[in-house]
């Protein structure tokens, strides 16, 4: 028997980066992201024999944090040695969130393999510990995590406003600093990081009123401001966190000239060098189009908004 | 009688950005910089009939920072309505120090042209009041600039320590947003501010330590970290301050690139899109090389190290 779960990546349009001291992966700051549609993870679990055995695409890869992740959960609840095997549609540890989507997905594969019947405020808990953005992938639409309880919820479903996000890709590499490493050395080193914690809050209030309000231009430089205060926070990070390339400025320039010429769309950038344009579906065409003529643009997906983690087969 | 002085621009190792409350155009932060010595500004003054009057490049252009500036000198010292030609071998206005070297240039020639007697120290509080920056392109070589007076003082003369500058002009355009009002936002809206203020005086006291040891490495680790704190503190305004173009990211890459092999080469960027190369003299003809051969990049200057502001005709 085993049972496969999917889940997609999100997107944070009031940014996280920074845990808490002490255990529990809690993040310093609040976040409201969109969950995406056409960009997934799929993960199967199967009771195993012996210890737990994981595969990325068929290729055995027995992942630190995935194996930590189990052994933690372990703590909570009975859980037999697992064969785990995940597989994205899109590149992993690029900045395209596969760790938010990557958790989600086997959290929630887990709670049915094993029969737990855990709620989704509870699952989402439990995937944050793996990641902290992974708590966000559990739902669907727009989405918020906030303390002091750390589970994500719901703030709009998808069809409650509709948006279109452009991905992207401008190098598929992996990064050469994860995002854990990155928030453990902005944390330690960046003299702003105290004031980053504290602007986010007040960000994350108005960011749930303007999604409230459904108000595009307000959110779009919301979400501009939060972005770019966060990669501030890793510029100023000791060494710096530089993780945009040549192809992600050419991204960010095309995207505040559509802007400012009245097109409904504005940009977010998470710990990698991928822009996702964030728009009106009507401008979805336009937007796309321009920003695949970019020079060093390598491949561009479009998304909707996509639903929460859920069980496909089993 | 007329008199013409001629100053460099200056750009810092260590950045200022941001001014104290009140009167005096006060720094809030110390800086540490380098007077370069191929660009230039060429001031010339003489008494006129009636009212000031101010051209660039023989054209009529009563800027209201030199009329200000000419109104400030005046509570202080006794001062004709003058004429003032000035021109730049160099674009102005578009984060190449220009004002730096402009009010130098300036105040040398109204000391000269009015007989005051006064100070390099002095001359350099009064260029100050036109311009922080320009405080430090009295003097030459190795610049410092704190408080609590506020004047600049060599800190090593230009043949002490030799370095090549490559200067790297991505757009020729004035910038939308000048440095002065960009500061004033800065200070206004960034939550990171009162942060750069504390962390700007602790890497001014360890780049007078590295400069006075001749440590080109740990200069220029510390050169980038300042230039991207302080191109952070810009993004962390509201609206950001994004001085950056496609170009100026690709050069970026480049330099770190040439860096990471092993080449003595540094980048600095001031409040616009043009990028600095900082190198050992043996390394310029490579640095400068790579560096035209980036799309985008308009044109390449190269500088050594020069000489305070003087007196060139009177």
């Amino acid at each position: 028997m085993s049972t496969t779960a999917q889940a997609h990546p999100n997107i944070a349009l009031v940014k996280y980066w920074g845990k808490q001291d002490g255990t529990g992966n809690l993040p310093a700051t609040p976040s409201l992201s969109i969950t995406l549609d056409t960009l997934q993870t799929t993960t199967t679990v199967e009771a195993a024999q012996g210890s737990d055995r994981v595969y990325f695409d068929d290729k055995a890869a027995d992942d630190p944090k995935i194996l930590a992740f189990l052994a933690e959960l372990r703590r909570l609840y009975d859980i037999p040695p697992l064969t785990v095997r995940t597989q994205n549609n899109f590149p992993a540890g690029a900045g395209l969130a596969s760790s938010a989507s990557g958790f989600a997905a086997l959290t929630t594969a887990i709670d049915a393999e094993c029969e737990l019947g855990l709620s989704r405020g509870t699952l989402s808990a439990l995937a944050r510990m793996g990641s902290g953005s992974a708590a966000r992938s559990i739902f669907g639409g727009f989405v918020a995590l906030e303390g002091p309880a750390w589970e994500a919820r719901q703030v709009l479903a998808p069809t409650e406003w509709p948006l279109t996000t452009i991905v992207v890709i401008t190098s598929s590499e992996q990064k050469r600093i994860p995002s854990t490493t990155g928030m453990t050395l902005s944390k330690q080193t960046s003299p702003y990081f105290p004031a980053w914690v504290t602007s986010t809050r007040a960000d994350f209030d108005l960011g749930l009123l303007l999604v409230a309000r459904r108000d595009f231009d307000a959110l779009a430089e919301l979400a501009e401001q939060s972005c770019l205060t966060m990669h501030a926070l890793m510029l100023s990070t000791r060494p710096p966190l530089l993780y945009w390339n040549t192809a992600t400025m050419a991204c960010i320039e095309a995207i505040r000239e559509m802007g400012q010429a009245g097109l409904s769309v504005f940009f977010t950038i998470d710990a990698g060098p991928q822009v996702k344009a964030v728009c009106l579906p009507q401008a979805a065409e336009e937007v796309r189009s321009t920003l695949q003529q970019i020079s060093g643009v390598e491949q561009v997906l479009t998304a909707g908004l996509g639903n929460g983690a859920s069980i496909c087969l089993s």
